[in-house]
């Protein structure tokens, strides 16, 4: 079981983002799609062991997090349109729902961020992705970790300060600063690697 | 210097595709324009030191190929449909252009499709992406390197044959058949660890 854990300091909780200006105007909401379409789609298929959780801080109804669960996904298209039109439609769902309830096939919404989100996994290791973090290829992986991302403006202080809380292990995948979508493929590169 | 050609087996050759419906109407030109973005941007910034061929096997205008140098590249953003919009502008130059023209800044267009990719690159040391090959970490990476890739359907037979006569090295990024642009992503971590 692999999870990823994507947080959108800006992202839109709502659906009021056009789809002809993701990123103009859903607060940065197509980085954490591509981080699904990395995470979740391969060549002609999809890893049916992989969740993402997008945890959505910006607008009027957040936070809010998106779950994609790669075991129950369909009809998933890896091109920003499509991705953005599933999470339009899944931010549909009433603002105050509680719990993670199904929005489209694979799709699921909880009201809340990281704290939804932290229930809804239970127990796990979590790893943060971060620049100065220890070498991937050298870290352990193990079969409950939890990976940890910032969108492109990392994480915000209170999000910091919370995963800070959990003592994660701290991980890099390499010297350059890569878009979160990027990190998601080499991590998912790694796993694979390592048959876990 | 780091170099990338990706190869669209139906990818439109011609601005004739709707940005409403990237996938649908374009041969997939969407699947190459994501590698442009794995390869060519990281975190706030592009890598000047990449440069990505795509060729573009489909349409009336085919076979064309476009040329996105990091070096002189502007504006660049990493949505579909940002990408998309600068690939068609860049398609708008009369089909029967010879050479590498320059359509915008850091993108550049050519009549022909791997032939003329060949003629630009020169001399180098091809390496072609293949689910068979050796794996990367093992292998050696030079500083001409060029890597050779598919698309969503791999190479058609004659640029199979085109390359094969290069005698290329086949290399694989790992037991999982990854997107063109996740592999583009690994490659360029590679890369980035070696200090290439």
């Amino acid at each position: 079981m692999r999870r990823f854990v994507i947080v959108g300091t800006r992202a839109l909780a709502s659906p009021d983002f056009r789809l002809l200006d993701l990123p103009g105007t859903s607060g940065r909401l197509d980085v954490l799609l591509r981080c699904v379409r990395a995470g979740l789609l391969v060549s002609h298929g999809v890893r049916r062991d992989t969740t993402l959780y997008l945890v959505l801080l910006g607008g009027p109804c957040a936070p809010r997090t998106l779950r994609f669960d790669g075991e129950a996904a369909r009809y998933l298209r890896p091109d920003d349109r499509s991705l953005a039109v599933l999470a339009q439609k899944a931010l549909q769902t009433p603002c105050e729902t509680d719990g993670f309830v199904r929005a489209r096939p694979g799709v699921f919404i909880a009201r809340g961020g990281l704290d939804a989100v932290l229930t809804d996994l239970g127990g796990f290791h979590p790893v943060v992705l971060d620049e100065g973090g220890e070498d991937l290829r050298a870290a352990p992986s193990l079969p409950d970790s939890v990976y940890f991302l910032g969108d492109h403006r990392g994480f915000d202080d209170a999000t910091r300060a919370r995963l800070d809380a959990l003592a994660p292990a701290s991980v890099s995948v390499g010297p350059v600063s890569l878009h979160a979508e990027d990190v998601v493929a080499v991590v998912a590169n790694e796993l694979d690697r390592r048959g876990l």
